[in-house]
């Protein structure tokens, strides 16, 4: 009986000023449904915890409708059909699903899809999912990089920001990325071969940048905003793109922020273009298979940041924001 | 004999700090040459006046080089040819080119084009010429304006705001423009058709742009920067537009001015691009073709604010700078 188990689950409790902390967070249980007629019941192994997320948190309109005080924190989850009166649906199909920050998820099993094996299954909330498609579009369509040019990413060791190096290299550009600290700046040349990355704490952040774009910026994937991304703004060349695709600088910010140069964007002619994936489901197919295929052959490499269980989610969600993860932050619930 | 005429000319005397004046300035003369095998002199009949001319008086790198201490500004003329050593040319061939701040111009052709004489000489400064281009080609190329949408376009009054009003009347858009005082936005309404016209010295401004914009706005063609552009930003839909054609506020600034607000740019998925007309020389047959044709049809109308004589020229300049014309700005030199 599926109703004798418990859901645990992660709730928004208040909205933060500025910087949250736990006390944003509220954990609670409340029995698993069982399945109506058509729908499924999936038992979550793992969940995405990603920087979108703060904006949810907040009250101000953004581009979708924040979590109201009380609701399940929404989140991507990867996880096993555990019940299912869907016939499209068997117990022990693999799917990724946005469940939320919950053990346990119900639906009527449109807004899941199935996934093989072919990578791990966290893989699909990851380098599979939802920030290498990120990452595809992004760059591809949006940076749309030519062979030895130079793209620049920030949160170079993150989710999203390790896939574009990659693919950058992949189209035979030069490949920098930004990144907080030694060990992160590391991972990022050594085992992802980005051409360099740039500590952004060092007093000569800029400096050292400067140096490590010996041609200038042509793409500036944009992942943090802030002073970061005014210092790789100053170094664009002539018609260089800015794919927006996050400002996690940004998002504790009580005020807007802005930039602190525009008009070399018009004697350079630059195109900055903010973008959400899932405004463009279309290039879905064709992102994932690719990457998948990328990842089978290793020409793309990735690692994981796993937290231990749902009520671990808002310190790892926390600990994200602060940026101590390398590599996809997940919780892992099973 | 060319040589026993005066060249009267307008040359960069000092760079400017800040908004610059008559001081910036020096006129010269000296003897009209005589043309040497394939060149050809040509008689300035008018001069163009554009906000561009202040960037070139700056040191600081910019899209083209700046004009040298002592050297004649730059700048858009059209005028008649006095004197061929040019099998490609006549005595009597009208031409534009970009002669500069100076009453004739002598040179090779290759810098120059012949006009018919469809529409008025000095038109070919502005309405069918370089701002009526730049109108074209941002609006059309870059702002993708569809029928039912709202375009909003500042420093409406002038060469290239008016214009792309018209512009997106044709298409079937709302056109809302923004300039300073009543005369012109007047104007801007009464003569040159747009849906409204906002004042933008008007204490709320901002409420009277919201008010004018019920259904947002999709494309902002930005002529201005500044706190005016970052009002319009406010008010942009989810993919506006914003071709980035000038940033006629920030010219005078000592150090760069920012956006207010980089946030909005992502969660509404715009694009802002900067573009300089000069790089899209393939457009022009077209643009200046279709802006033959509508003006000559009437759906397009202009108007020219002229000063008198090439020693006007600095203080129509800075006149123009000051939003003082109505139209384009140009000098009469005939």
């Amino acid at each position: 009986m599926l109703s004798r188990m418990t859901n645990t689950q992660v709730r928004l409790a208040s909205r933060p000023k500025g910087f949250p902390d736990e006390s944003s967070f509220e954990v609670t249980t409340e029995p698993v449904p069982e399945p109506k007629d058509g729908e499924i019941v999936v038992r979550n192994h793992y969940l995405s915890l990603d920087p979108y997320m703060r904006g949810r948190m907040n009250e101000r309109r953004s581009y979708a409708k924040p979590v109201g005080i009380g609701e399940v924190m929404v989140g991507g989850t990867a996880g096993e059909v555990i019940a299912s009166k869907n016939p499209s649906f068997a117990v022990g199909d693999r799917v990724v699903g946005a469940y939320g920050w919950q053990e346990y998820g119900v639906s009527n099993g449109r807004d899941v899809r199935k996934v093989d094996g072919k990578v791990p299954l966290s893989a699909y909330l990851g380098v599979v999912g939802m920030p290498g498609v990120t990452a595809y579009v992004g760059l591809y369509d949006i940076g749309e990089p030519k062979a030895g040019e130079t793209v620049v990413v920030s949160a170079a060791a993150g989710a999203v920001g390790s896939v574009v190096g990659q693919l950058a290299k992949l189209r035979g550009c030069r490949a920098v990325g930004i990144a907080g600290g030694k060990t992160k700046c590391d991972y990022v040349v050594r085992e992802l071969g980005f051409d360099a990355c740039i500590d952004y704490r060092a007093p000569d952040f800029a400096d050292q940048l400067r140096a490590a774009t010996p041609n200038g910026v042509d793409v500036d994937f944009e992942n943090v905003g802030g002073p970061v991304m005014d210092v790789v703004i100053s170094l664009l060349n002539t018609f260089a793109r800015v794919p927006l695709c996050g400002l996690i600088a940004h998002y504790n910010d009580a005020e807007p922020r802005g930039l602190s140069s525009v008009e070399s964007l018009l004697w350079k002619r630059v195109k900055l273009q903010g973008f959400i994936i899932s405004d463009r489901m279309d290039r879905w197919p064709q992102a994932l298979d690719d990457l998948a295929t990328w990842v089978a052959e290793g020409k793309i490499r990735w690692r994981e940041t796993v937290a231990d269980g749902i009520t671990s989610a808002p310190r790892a969600f926390l600990g994200m924001l602060r940026g101590e993860n390398l590599g996809k932050q997940i919780v892992k619930l099973v």
